[in-house]
């Protein structure tokens, strides 16, 4: 907090705007200015410091990048939100195995995955979040809007890739973060796992090996399982993501057919992989000829001032394979997502094509009509703080409720918690236990291919805080420390 | 026409029913009752002859069974009708080579494909019948009015195997059918290609050998090429289907993994299996433990009296993978199809959730709806006419404008004619001639693992006729000759 003065102390003249920078987060470290307070305009700053428009953006954009301020459209600056004191410890980075194994995961998530599904427990072993967050009113006005002007002919000529408005749309938004994609480009499918499923096939053959982050997102493991794939768990900080060093070798030592990442907002870790760390990414996969599939269904839910950049924005050779989805930010159950899948874009669509032809009419007209409407973004600012409070909630219910020792993640975006409990607990027999009292929960080892990671846990706060969740959190807390 | 009087003179004595049928097949030989003539009523028969209701009911099933009549559901009886004189020849059973292939048949496919779509071409390439044909504005409503009624929670809780209340109505439909399935052994597809390609996956393993029909449908042939199976190509007749003694000696010589048939009104040839040779098929194949995957997409769209029977129906083991789809006889565009996998129906619900994890709410509400309310058979019947008249409109202009030695099908159900043009006719040059005149057909070697079927073509008439169909079919005839 003292860069300024130091800096004057060694001779070093600041930049008009980093004295103003300066001051301000002098200002936040004396708490003049308040988590949640928002920073006097830039024309208030012109107006009464008499410096220009530019030198107040440039302070304000260097206070970003910090994090000590965000910025929130068409509403102005504020100073960052901090977590609450007494939140649990982070986990380290992994270190995984670094051999290739075959994948043999799926019957276990499976049976999890069913014993979740009761709709009466407490569903922290969720992969969704509630329902109750999205538009669904206005999803079904949109709907039922779009069948009344149903072309017919649209019925049997909008096959794949998909409804033309819908993925211009989808353009429109890649445009906006920085990661241009012409609509052809684009492929509709059902849902993301869809889209991430045949991104694999277009540039896999059964026996390949490809790299993914450890712990992973399970149903990525499920796919590699049922394409007679290897997969190579790389070491992933539950701060920025995947190791690039850790990486850099397994490149070197398996010659993966692909690498699957989630880079913003990791599942299950919710790690958020810096830009300068996503561009470094995309160059190191480039130098080896591996095509990057991103998964980046849960980019759209970040806490931070904007979007996190796309690891797509650095492709410069095509190899990246984006894919999205509505499902977890705008419209559970329509079953719509897509690929942005560069170079492999054909096969890709041709893949759909022999897959499943075509995604459901009625939910892509609906969602092409809710997009072209607008309100997304003002749907989205609302669900992102919701979710952020909903963090706050559990991680301090973490805190209050479990063992000492329990070690968790604090993600800057989606919705899940990543808990390493105490070495020796067994989060399978804890998954059992806390099922017979009505709470779901998803065991660590579903993470891995080889089943690691015994003692963790991942909890979803996609749910609107309450009394009943925090009782839940209370049992669980209970249950870890026996 | 003279069984009666020769029976007599032969000394045998025909039972009551059967003579009463052999008076009404002699009067429609005379011509005294025509083709689409109402018969009496089974109460007027009862008044007038004196005949119980049982032994007119005995003589009219005779006589539907001999094809000289067809009852229409809440009509009555009517004479058959007959496909007007002067109808092509029909094509011989296929005679493909024995030897398994790998198949390598996608590229045409899709370039073939990519060239129909093109929505201001005559689509006689097309897969799809007209959408003119379909209760579009019902859909919509019914779409509009499960979207009001929306249970929040059922987007997240419905997924593999899909909504309930749909899997009930699909069930019902089975029972109907003489094919009892319970609704938790139905699972909701992506369209009848979703529900194919998990019960094929759900039963091979790369390398492994696949039975089908030749001509084969093409999406089969992608399906196993995208797999990295083999394909055996069984001979096949254009009116009953699947040569069962070829098939024997393949399941002998291949031991295949599966075999995938299509028994009512296959694509392309339109051959219907009678359902004793469909009893036959199951029991070959339930002798060979092979699975059977059975493609029935165009069962509801039969000709004659009643819906063929279902293979499915004969199944004792649970081998039969029964698969359908709404997408050609109700709801273009909302693609929902299912599976009933027999024993395989977790197997293929698991692969479901890995690989699309469900499917489109809206799609799904909306279908259940539709078949709660009724109304369904009442527009199958009006579908099942228009493309019965088409299939003769077609025919005919297959007579009037192609060369002499052209053959062509006769399907009883479906919107398919496959024709075989005269040897040396280059279907594929045709397709590309043709497509330049702004008429797109399917060439035969879409549907052959080895690109054979060089002379043949398949043609939709699945579109209301018109003059401007009659125009392009004198076109194609015109480009067939030369």
């Amino acid at each position: 907090m003292d860069r300024r003065r130091n800096a004057t102390k060694q001779g070093i003249r600041l930049k008009l705007y980093e004295a103003l920078a300066q001051e301000i987060e002098d200002l936040v470290a004396q708490q003049a200015l308040r988590p949640g307070d928002r920073l006097p305009s830039v024309r208030q700053q012109q107006a009464r410091r008499g410096v220009s428009p530019a030198t107040v953006f440039q302070a304000y954009y260097l206070l970003e990048a910090r994090g000590v301020i965000e910025s929130r459209p068409r509403s102005g600056y504020y100073v960052a939100r901090r977590l609450p004191d007494g939140a649990p410890p982070q986990p380290q980075a992994s270190r995984p195995a670094v051999e290739a194994a075959a994948v043999d995961v799926s019957a276990l998530v499976f049976d999890v995955l069913e014993a979740a599904r009761n709709r009466s427990a407490v569903p922290f072993g969720s992969a969704f979040p509630s329902p109750l967050l999205f538009p669904l009113e206005r999803l079904a006005r949109e709907t039922a809007s779009a069948m009344r002007r149903l072309d017919p002919w649209s019925t049997v000529a909008d096959l794949a890739p998909g409804n033309d408005e819908l993925r211009r749309q989808v353009a429109l938004r890649y445009q906006l973060d920085g990661a241009p994609v012409a609509p052809d480009d684009i492929v509709i499918t059902n849902g993301a796992m869809e889209a991430l499923n045949l991104c694999l096939q277009a540039v896999t053959r059964p026996g390949d090996t490809v790299l993914v982050e450890s712990p992973a997102f399970y149903a990525a493991l499920q796919a590699l399982e049922r394409l007679g794939l290897n997969a190579v768990e790389v070491a992933t900080d539950p701060r920025d993501g995947m190791d690039l060093g850790a990486l850099a070798q397994a490149l070197e030592r398996h010659r993966p057919a692909a690498c699957w990442l989630m880079t913003s907002f990791q599942n299950p870790l919710g790690s958020l992989m810096p830009p300068e760390k996503k561009q470094a990414l995309v160059e190191l996969l480039a130098r080896h000829e591996v095509p990057m599939i991103e998964d980046d269904v849960y980019g759209e839910l970040y806490f931070g001032a904007r979007r996190p950049a796309l690891a797509k924005r650095y492709d410069r050779h095509g190899l990246v394979m984006h894919c999205g989805s509505f499902s977890k930010c705008l419209a559970p159950g329509f079953r719509i997502g897509w690929a942005a899948p560069g170079r492999q874009a054909r096969a890709v669509e041709r893949l759909k094509l022999s897959t499943s032809l075509a995604c459901a009419m009625p939910s892509q007209l609906a969602l092409a009509g809710y997009l072209a409407q607008g309100g997304y973004d003002r749907h989205l600012r609302q669900l992102r703080a919701a979710l952020e409070a909903q963090r706050d909630a559990m991680l301090m219910a973490v805190a209050r409720h479990f063992p000492a020792g329990t070690r968790a993640t604090r993600p800057e975006g989606g919705y899940f918690l990543w808990l390493e409990l105490p070495e020796g607990t067994d989060a399978l027999a804890l998954q059992r236990a806390a099922l017979e009292r009505g709470i779901s929960i998803a065991p660590g080892p579903m993470f891995s291919a080889r089943r690691e990671y015994r003692h963790c846990l991942r909890l979803n706060y996609g749910h609107p805080w309450s009394a009943e969740l925090e009782g839940a959190m209370g049992v669980l807390g209970g249950l870890a420390a026996t």
